[in-house]
């Protein structure tokens, strides 16, 4: 990425995409979106809302169905451009947007279905003594123009029409999409799917924005806005802190939802270890090395008591790790971060490299590392528990099954935490399931955490930093739960109610009804 | 209140009540709790959660039962002392027991019964190509300690016993409750009545603690504790903000549910005026003057068409006003606030007194006040869109329809919106219900906004101000949600699952399965 001057426009800046394989800038130039240009289309986003947070669930679902579909009929060149625009394979990338256009069919569905409002009805008792009983009835609603920022690593399926943008929409949310610099071109041609698709079903283009900046005006300016009522991002911690405090200091805060980091902790138990150490080590590589271990869930840290049955293990990873091919990460600026954060942990006396990937000179490459560190150093050294996004893992050589509790108890809030054990050894482990689970959205036993099934039990969340709201999760049918609010509907006439609370219950929906669940 | 040294330890202030209808201190002092009390509270309350979180929701229910039993018990006292220190009438207080302990026993069925942590299980399927589809079973956990501030206006219902520590101990989680120091007499008699359950339940002390403070440190010292783990809070926006901005710039964030005041706006429309004007005066009077105007549901506003039958409407009001007697308010400090915020909205140039109730001259007694402000007006002075809480409303006369839905849309977050309309009215004044829709969290269709019914439906919640968080509410059944996040695991054996997520569904919760729902 790399901002240059528009040709038509000398007033504007530009985003411009590099290709990182090459190390060239890649034609054309996406103007900045002006402050001016911002407020107009969150003007265009308020209108739009009103008609569009009113239709039934069964038309959002066709708007996500058309733009899955457009996305089908446009695969072929949104998947040449992000392959130009992220090194990201080819194969990786249908699989990618395979699964964007799974989600934005899967949460249509749920529009659809409609039950997700958590529709609510006390009928009244007028006779009541001493006091009548008010009719009492409540579901979620859609909040207004949501923000959402698209991430560097999925730019498919949590970019354009991502995660956030098919939640926001399938709730009844209209959308402002803040393009990821890393891929503008992709993001303009999804864009331009979505707004196609937004043409097509006759609704108002305020719908759906694309909104382009180098820097940070424009997303600190959407998050700022009046109008906006929600933010949905997924990125560093740093930047994820701005927002939540530029948030949090409106005049009228609003929520911010912020997935900001995580290191995905592993945790291999002595009888696993000796049972299939090998088998283990060849899928810690595995998964540490997936994209260029560019993954919310790569795993960061694996930690482990150090004994004689270990040391085949660390030896298997040491040969995997050496033979790992140097791969071409996302953005010159992700690379040199992943550069620098190797070599800050190197610094911390007692952290040793075991092993480094074959290394290549291309642009933009990196070469996977296996680092080592004893517990204690681990637990002095609160660097050692940063995520660094990259190829690399740090193992934790713990003495006792206390120091691989202090280190599981050391850590912040994880994505996912996974636990290598046999049964035998998960029943006595207990406190350490405890403390994982107190720790992580997602507790995995005997697997690898990269790989994030959409299905309607999955939590991509977790305390702070994996999430700035560890009750909500951005993958998963709960997700459409995200961009709502709770509203309350006291002795409305039956006819004025929204269609999810009237009596005869006309949408179908699973309810409450005067304290009894059933789809009546 | 007030502070004082306390008699037995000269290093450490003292809360003390003052009894607001003679103007004199109560006894007995109440020493505040020190920091190192505090971190001491803390620590037990977080050992307590490593066993309370794991029992059984009927267990907890047992203990919720055992501390309304406790109180039923000891119910003379506690609102003998309640009314001394609040000047709350005892028939109100008796009724805010009732519903009190009422509270307790609606969350302890939610946690008994158990469907509240939206229990999802995706079974896997090992042999989907291209990759298998792993097992995936979320529900909602317990947070941890969590820190609730009393409120100063239901010194039973909102307060030590109240909705948030009976939501949070229903959930699982342990409660450290900060004292208001409006009344800590009350509040440290129903502090033992949950002590002494907690002892007769067998369970660690540390599930319940009481902490006194006669300003914020306490307070302050509690939202930043690295083990609290959620804020519960309602008050003054003022507070509120601070307790927010705290809590986010934590090294970990946590989430705070702050309920920071409403002006609960209601909109009489031109025929339901002619209809029944006369009634709706007399309604808008009862419930302003209701506890002295101390709810923070006290409809603040009341907007109409300014016409010819308005006048009657008008008339009415000024008559019941001017005929009402003074009351004793809670506490020196809020009728202080009550005189002063009536006072500034008198200075503002077009703002009128119509009337005024008897005056008194004992202690704390404020009276009644009826004001008046033209639309225009009204929309640009900001000062006049403030909550002043106490017995007091402003009418906001209109020209036109297009006035006072631009009085609606100028509003910030409420708890409630009323309209009082006829049915045709309702059917074309879609864009004020819209409007109002997106300000509250409840909609009150020709009724009042006091009297807040404890139901599944309730939903006592709102955009900012209203509530810091409008994804929750603090009454109803939902509220046992407040103080939980999701926590899923992936390919976990079932006898180490949680029993909510167990094959066979043993505790027979209302489930998602497989994407069906159903009691299986």
């Amino acid at each position: 990425m790399n901002t240059t001057r528009h040709p038509g426009n000398t007033e504007s800046p530009a985003v411009r995409a590099v290709n990182p394989t090459t190390g060239q800038e890649l034609d054309p130039p996406f103007p900045c979106t002006t402050l001016d240009e911002l407020d107009r289309a969150v003007r265009r986003a308020t209108d739009a809302f009103r008609s569009y947070s009113r239709l039934p669930g069964k038309q959002r679902a066709c708007l996500l169905e058309a733009i899955a579909a457009n996305l089908e009929a446009a695969a072929e060149p949104i998947i040449e451009r992000a392959h130009a625009e992220t090194a990201l394979p080819k194969a990786r990338l249908q699989g990618e947007m395979a699964r964007t256009c799974y989600q934005l069919r899967f949460l249509g569905r749920l529009a659809e279905e409609g039950s997700w409002v958590d529709a609510r009805v006390d009928h009244g008792m007028p006779d009541r003594k001493p006091q009548p009983k008010p009719d009492v009835r409540s579901m979620l609603r859609p909040v207004g123009p949501v923000a959402v920022f698209g991430s560097s690593n999925f730019p498919l399926a949590f970019s354009v029409a991502g995660g956030d943008t098919a939640s926001a929409l399938a709730a009844g949310n209209t959308v402002l999409f803040k393009v990821h610099p890393g891929h503008p071109g992709t993001s303009d041609l999804v864009g331009r799917a979505i707004q196609k698709a937004v043409q097509a079903s006759g609704m108002p283009e305020g719908v759906f924005a694309l909104l382009f900046d180098s820097g940070t005006q424009i997303g600190a300016a959407l998050v700022q806005h009046p109008q906006v009522k929600a933010v949905g991002f997924t990125g560093s911690r740093r930047a994820g802190r701005m927002f939540v405090a530029l948030a949090a200091a409106r005049p009228e805060p609003i929520p911010v939802f912020a997935e900001m980091g995580s290191v995905n902790p592993v945790f291999v138990l002595p009888h696993a270890m000796r049972e299939r150490g090998a088998a283990i080590a060849e899928g810690i590589h595995a998964s540490v090395i997936l994209g260029v271990g560019q993954f919310c869930t790569n795993p960061g840290l694996v930690v482990f008591k150090a004994d004689q049955v270990a040391q085949v293990f660390q030896q298997k990873l040491v040969e995997l790790f050496s033979n790992t091919p140097a791969g071409t990460m996302l953005t010159p600026a992700i690379c040199r971060n992943f550069i620098s954060g190797i070599e800050a942990l190197k610094r911390v006396h007692g952290v040793s490299e075991l092993a480094h990937g074959t290394t290549d000179s291309g642009p933009n490459k990196a070469a996977a590392v296996l680092l080592a560190v004893d517990a204690a150093t681990f637990l002095r050294e609160p660097l050692l528990a940063q995520e660094v996004f990259g190829p690399s893992t740090l193992l934790v050589q713990c003495q006792t099954d206390e120091e691989m509790l202090n280190v599981a108890n050391s850590l912040e809030g994880q994505l996912t935490a996974t636990v290598h054990a046999t049964d035998a050894e998960l029943a006595a482990g207990i406190d350490l399931m405890q403390m994982l689970e107190a720790k992580a959205g997602r507790l995995i036993a005997n697997g690898y955490p990269t790989g994030v099934e959409v299905c309607d039990a999955m939590v991509h969340s977790g305390p702070y930093p994996a999430c700035s709201d560890p009750r909500s999760t951005s993958v998963g049918a709960r997700a459409i739960q995200r961009f709502a609010r709770l509203v309350c509907y006291q002795n409305w006439p039956d006819w004025a109610l929204p269609d999810g609370l009237k009596d005869g219950n006309p949408l179908g929906l699973w309810r409450i009804v005067d304290g009894v669940q059933g789809r009546h």
